[in-house]
């Protein structure tokens, strides 16, 4: 009976096993907790990644949220847990956790004087409260934490905001469609990486862009150098494939999870460093140049594992054979033991054939039974004396001597002893690995920055990216031969489209036929800025941006039945929370606005949204809409100016061109994509009737409606920055 | 060393594993051909369903598909495997496979002539394929797929239609958001089934809604009957929460993959079977009577399986003690010889305490040296002649001697053989019990019946649904008091609504404010309709049906931009699906159609294809807009009606009601909605400004628009029902 008790408590956010995490993406585990300020903190027991930082509202603790999207979640008795998502598991944990003394006492122990690291007692109360729970989910063994050395606090002001609402329009990391693609998000156009480590530090990037210029361009001169290299971009991509996942085996060794195979697994990993230095001797820009300085050599571990692993060591540590000869004197010699008796085994059965002159004797060995000699039944009468009968089968008897049973023992004994003595030599390795764990994990943090950049390198060089010129905060947008980076990668022959939002041009009412990619349209403006801001080149001909605070998406919201909130009442809280955050520093994309209401309704919320934007928030706005009614707000607000995408009636069809143009829309094509679509031709036929005869009503309008058609047809935007 | 051989494919419609498949689903594989018309087989290989059918079109292919959304599937050469979705994984597969003679050969090798149970070429070639399929992941062990002995076809004219898109828009199985709950798929609020069998089946009944009233009203005869007895719906609940998933565990004893645990687990739950007869055994209803009939003993293979293996079996068949005492006289012998053995060896501590007079003396085991007959190195002097050292330690020696030695021997031996005895015995069982594969599959077919019928009775009784009353095809709907059957449970206060379409109301144009539940209220008269023909009763107070051969949904679609199809491209296309095919018998939904273009256009294809479905189809539909000016349709079209959802204005907010009442909405409240949203002030009111400006410019129009507003505040549809 093998006894039985409780060493660890798997939950959603603290498992450790590879199979059921993905390799790619970070599974974080989060606190939050009340008081002047919320404070938040976010764990990956997996790999030592630990955070923390501090939020003023209930809007920005989402924000935060929506950025690392935790799997489970502690939260201080009292703090309101419907800020996590249905995705995340909200734990009860003891409320004596989150108490200030035993939470600082707690972040003592793992870095001593919390206050040097965090700011703030929500911060601290949220930092001690997650590592009492981690602890927790150890069941008791808690010095098999002592990896987690790395506490890093961040400012939200440093990143530019994407809230869940954005990531999930803009497609980051998870399709919009329920039955959505592979290679339809950004992060799967973005991710050249080569290891583990480094996709998921890419994901980090997207996840948290910058909004400091200085540091931006740090990250695009690592690019650009990179990118012009193609040679060493090669050579440093091969070697990152022999690197294995070292944040978790190194989180496995400090736990005392790891085998022989993943000492040996870190030993080669650890072996390209000198590799990836060497390629980087002659690195040019600052970037290149401090993550070769953090690529420590680490010989003295390398040499640990490699002089006592043996080179391709068995699952199992107790299958023996782990430790390499040469190593340990003992061993050496339990081995020797074992050797020599086996040797003399061997040599048993000529030296008995020849004393006992039958040719036919065997000297064998099965599991039962250990050594045996056998002599066929016909040859009985030549066994010498000393033979001991053991078994006997149907043709033949099998013996043992006194002498040969001796040297089985000593077999048997040596063999137990050298199995001890390995696992015991293992054990002491991994503990000295173990020792080192933090400077092992700063190396790991330098190979996946240089992963993320050799990434976004090939992915510029490849995919034709420009260095896109980084303006302050507050500057416009100008884009020439924009594309959107996932939209091209899927779609032949994308015309790609530029932008000039800013000056005299913050607002862009954009009309034109469905299909025409208004949407795609202002999502790539998005993308472009956010690739910028994680430091990667852009998909366009150039682009020189102000630097964003934060985007914001307003588009087609999936109804949400069950949840008592409809369509629209989602639209207008979305909509709320932009009017209200939106400042200069922020881009705001509202795709179709005032749909889910009557028609009436959602042409006078549009309009009055649209002027409220242009004279109070001062945001870059891109407003794409089918109420071509909007477009005479041209003509009545300083900063705004139509766009289309134009089309043009052939014959009985209609192409769609998907080119922008400044003006607005003369005529939608509904009708004719309803045609093509295979709607009947009653139908076609009965709809244009209808269309024409309240043409006809307009007409005798006359003027009095007030809105100006532009002519179709008008210069792109981008032709107007030269 | 192990020999390693290829002895199973794993593809994701073949495994088999419980570890790897849903318990409470069907994992298929499919099959599809082509020719004068379509052939499709399904099979799932860990339960042996087998299902063929035709298609004359690709979208009934499409539409099959949706039903059983097989995970795989092997396509003709020459077939477009386009018509499978994106979750579907399409493998190669030899083409002399779906050749018209090797299929026919293949398939009549299972089930002998094919042409008695399916139609027509394509057909036979399907499934002929789809078993070659089959055997080839089972790498040539061809024999272990017997117990695939059901092929059942069917005709898609025997169920109704429930393409994937009305799937989706009605969530029968899966939530439309993809962050969507569990608990919110009709499916989920359905089943208060008791094992996977039922689960399974229930499902089955849900993707395949009959049409035929004798065998809708035979499966509401059953659920009313154990609906009204509580006792026995009880104990039905509780003897089947005891059942295995027999339907796996008879295909592993077929494939020569169950252990003893899993034998086990099949008398367990053919124990059930007579309690299942005996509660049973007053049943009044057709249904019920014939699923006891169903429901036989199969004594010979409980006793089979009870006489020859033990109660509480190891997991794994090579640690013995698989088999009875008693049911083998050799094992018996062995076994005796074994347990002889060992009561020697246990009294020979005393006897040999007895003859050397050395009270400390032990007898003991070791894996390594096995039984030995210990004495401290006090007591050595006085250790017999026929003592042989075997073992030297610290404190004490350790002896055998010759006549314990034997005895080990004769132990061992008698061991060894005693499990190759009992894997012999073990193997002849099993294979007993898989020559009754098929006797063991129809007791599963009649309880997983019995059990969804118990679910659909309890969910009857404890949420106080009515029997619908089933009228013929092309009859009216009439619905009293009805509700959604998934927002009921999750919303408090839910407002029920009756329903009557047909006659001189077959087209209903909804109107009304955003979340008064325009979009819920449609789905719910599907979603009963549904219900009623899967043999349920229905959230309703009463209703009257008539049979529906299909239920189309046009609701809104999420965008789908790398794919290249606009949202409004995706609705046209759905719309001339509905257009074509849709009849007398059918029931439309259609939600905000012409939303993704112009306002103008928009309205234009809403109201022409209004006027064709109420013209052309016949078809029964609630059409919901906010286009208040389709409202007048009710006044040109003669078979059609406004409905609307009425809305108070409270002093300075809105108070939606959930209660449908006849005639148009007089306003809408989009921007009442806005302001609860948290849109600022100034907003609202500029809001407001327009549409009153707006109202006014109409009103200089006067009564040239034609468009007759009816008065708010109607009767409800339910109250002139009688």
């Amino acid at each position: 009976l093998v006894e039985r008790a409780v060493t660890r408590i798997v939950t959603p956010g603290t498992v450790t096993e590879d199979e059921l995490l993905g390799g790619d993406e970070n599974n974080f585990v989060a606190a939050l907790t009340g008081g002047d300020s919320y404070g938040l903190a976010f764990l990956d027991v997996s790999t030592g990644d630990f955070v923390a930082t501090s939020a003023d509202s209930r809007q920005q603790v989402r924000d935060e949220l929506g950025r690392f999207a935790p799997a489970e979640a502690v939260v201080e008795p009292g703090v309101d847990a419907e800020l996590f998502g249905a995705d995340c598991m909200v734990t009860r944990f003891r409320e004596d956790a989150f108490d200030a003394a035993s939470a600082r006492e707690k972040l003592d122990a793992y870095f001593g004087a919390p206050e040097r690291r965090l700011a703030g007692d929500s911060e601290i109360r949220a930092c001690g409260a997650l590592l009492s729970y981690a602890e927790y989910t150890r069941a008791g063994q808690q010095d098999t934490l002592e990896y987690l050395n790395h506490l890093t606090r961040y400012d939200p002001r440093d990143y530019m905001v994407l809230d869940a609402v954005a990531l999930r329009s803009l497609e980051l990391f998870e399709p919009r469609s329920v039955h959505g693609r592979e290679g339809t998000t950004l992060v799967d156009v973005l991710d050249e990486t080569s290891c583990a480590l480094g996709r998921r530090k890419l994901t980090d990037w997207l996840r948290r862009p910058l909004v400091d210029r200085d540091r931006i361009d740090a990250r695009l001169d690592g690019v650009e150098e990179l990118r012009g290299d193609l040679r060493t971009r090669e050579e440093l991509a091969e070697a990152l494939r022999d690197v294995y996942d070292i944040e978790r085996l190194i989180s496995r060794v400090s736990r005392g999870r790891a085998n022989a195979r993943d000492l040996r697994s870190l030993e080669t990993t650890l072996d390209v460093i000198p590799d990836l230095r060497e390629l980087l001797v002659d690195a040019d820009s600052g970037k290149l140049r401090d993550l070769r300085a953090r690529l420590q050599d680490l010989s003295d571990v390398r040499e640990e594992i490699g002089s006592a692993i043996v080179d391709d060591p068995p699952q199992e540590l107790t299958e023996g054979g782990v430790i390499r000869d040469g190593y340990d004197e003992t061993l050496d010699e339990l081995r020797e033991t074992e050797r020599e008796g086996k040797q003399w085994i061997r040599d048993l059965e000529a030296a008995e054939k020849e004393r006992t002159g039958v040719e036919s004797l065997k000297v064998g060995h099965n599991s039962v039974h250990g050594y045996y000699i056998e002599v066929t039944k016909a040859n009985t009468e030549h066994v010498p004396e000393n033979y001991e009968r053991r078994q006997t089968l149907k043709n033949a008897e099998r013996y043992v001597t006194p002498k040969l049973k001796a040297r089985e023992d000593e077999i048997v004994r040596a063999e137990g002893r050298a199995d001890d003595r390995e696992y015991e030599l293992f054990v002491g390795v991994r503990e000295s690995v173990a020792a080192e764990a933090e400077r092992v994990q700063d190396v790991a943090a330098a190979v996946a920055e240089l992963d993320a950049l050799c990434s976004l390198a090939t992915v510029a060089a490849e995919y034709d990216y420009a260095r896109p010129e980084m303006r302050e905060a507050g500057a416009p947008i100008d884009i020439e031969g924009g594309r959107h980076p996932v939209v091209e990668r899927t779609e032949e022959g994308f015309v790609p489209n530029g932008v000039h939002l800013g000056g005299d041009e913050r607002v862009a009412v954009i009309t034109g036929p469905n299909m025409s990619g208004k949407s795609t349209y202002m999502r790539q403006v998005a993308l472009v800025c956010v690739l910028a801001q994680v430091g990667s080149f852009v998909p366009a001909e150039s682009a020189e941006l102000g630097v964003l605070n934060r985007v914001f998406t307003r588009v087609g919201a999936s109804d949400d039945i069950a949840g008592g909130r409809s369509t629209f009442m989602v639209e207008m809280t979305e909509l709320a929370d932009i009017l209200r955050d939106a400042d200069d520093g922020s881009l705001v994309l509202l795709d179709e606005v005032g749909r889910g209401t009557s028609t009436a309704d959602g042409l006078a919320i549009a309009r009055a949204i649209t002027e409220y934007i242009h004279d109070e928030t001062d945001a870059l706005t891109l407003f794409a809409t089918h109420h071509h009614e909007l477009t005479d707000l041209a003509d009545d607000l300083g900063e705004a100016v139509n766009l289309h995408f134009p089309a043009t009636q052939t014959g009985d069809g209609v192409a769609f061109r998907h080119d922008v143009a400044y003006g607005a829309a003369t005529a939608s094509y509904g009708i004719e994509v309803a045609k093509a679509a295979g709607v009947p031709d009653d139908v076609v036929r009965r709809a244009r009737e209808l269309v024409e005869r309240e043409r006809e009503r307009n007409a005798v309008e006359g003027a009095t409606s007030g809105g100006a058609q532009e002519a179709d047809g008008g210069s792109a935007p981008s032709d107007i920055e030269d």
